[in-house]
């Protein structure tokens, strides 16, 4: 039998390469694939020194990186397929509602984000169903499939309190939404298949994203989200939650 | 003092004409500018008499025809500045998560119903923002300014039940969703400008998109809509409503 395999989009910096080195700690899982636009320059990801770990180019943005990397991976993962698809790669935009309007931005943001999510997680849903379809009905977990799709607490639209004019955020809000109405629908859609699907904050985070005077590392915000990953199950599917897996209103 | 307008775009057929021909029963409204992609071709937006209504060419995915039309409706709406943006233009993608994944269709889709809108009001803000300096603060009302978005009931993500794979509106979902996030987001940013902004689903409507076998004429839709357009307050601003201004769960 194949390994039990994870996948994170995105892992040459931030939350992403803090899950890779987080999920290397665990000896039950047997593949990890990481994924970077520009793996020549993945350096922090190339010093880490794991048989299991396996580095391929994707970006998420470009069919024709997907379609490659799809032959890849079914390469790697084999027969198991793909237990694990951790949806990370993402960007911040700056837009505010007072700038100039840039459909050129609004789509770079919204398609990074949300749309190149869905085209992978579309792609890759053969992989996972393979992996889902080697597990009995009734294990619905990590353990068997899941799609974990890396939001942001930015992405609530409930608690979306202080809009976009002071921080930048609005193109990004937008995507991150829309990441979620994902994550929602198609956990709805492949139920039935036994794949799991939810979404995450992974808090405020030091990254070139989060910037240096953010709340939390990338090892606390990869401990706990890996922590919470391992307790989730059918309630949780389609939902939306914190990297202490509280929920989250939409 | 130039005359209290109202804007609908995509107002060539359905809930858009229907919305031109409900507010056009109203006095009080002296100009009504309506818009559609393919003037020659709006008929019955054609057949519609009424000194107040302007019919003007729009394509909301195109830049330069936004950049036209500011130029004609800053002409139409003079001093007075704009009073209402009512964002109704929009498509339906069919689309599921079992389909063949489509970068294109779910662009098309996105950048219709939510960045498109992004972009034509933020290039419509100084003549709303013109409009609402004209009345007192105390005013946060249609009567001053307002943005209302015609959004849709599968927008909401915390009353998705029914997932994509039935109906084909992954896209349409997602793209409504980040509407939602975007009049959340743009309210909380020009309230203090005395700008409103809200949501709404106008209900299952026998128009092309909804079918034949929807629940609620146009008519009925458009009459709903308006009743409630005129009962917001600084408390709906943000915020999703059906058409009958019931709050809905984003």
């Amino acid at each position: 039998m194949s390994p039990y395999s994870v996948l994170v989009t995105g892992a040459n910096r931030g939350i992403g390469l803090g899950l890779v080195r987080e999920l290397l700690k665990d000896s039950g899982i047997g593949v990890i694939v990481a994924t970077a636009r520009d793996i020549e320059n993945a350096q922090k990801l190339k010093e880490v020194q794991d048989p299991r770990l396996h580095l391929l180019q994707l970006d998420v943005n470009c069919d024709k990186s997907i379609k490659t990397f799809y032959e890849k991976l079914s390469g790697v993962v084999g027969e198991n397929g793909l237990n694990v698809l951790i949806n990370n790669a993402g960007v911040l935009v700056n837009y505010t509602s007072e700038q100039e309007p840039s459909r050129k931005d609004l789509l770079k943001q919204i398609e990074t984000n949300t749309i190149s999510v869905v085209v992978l997680t579309q792609k890759l849903l053969p992989l996972l169903d393979r992996a889902a379809s080697q597990k009995p009905p009734s294990e619905f977990s990590i353990n068997r499939a899941a799609v974990l799709n890396i939001s942001s607490g930015l992405g609530s639209i409930g608690n979306n309190t202080i809009g976009s004019t002071e921080k930048g955020f609005l193109a990004y809000r937008i995507s991150k939404a829309g990441l979620n109405q994902f994550g929602k629908t198609f956990g709805i859609d492949v139920k039935n298949k036994g794949i799991l699907v939810s979404s995450f904050c992974p808090g405020w985070v030091q990254t070139d994203m989060g910037g240096e005077q953010a709340q939390l590392t990338t090892e606390q915000s990869a401990e706990a989200l890996v922590s919470s990953f391992h307790r989730l199950n059918a309630e949780h599917t389609g939902l939306y939650f914190d990297r202490n897996l509280k929920p989250l209103e939409f």
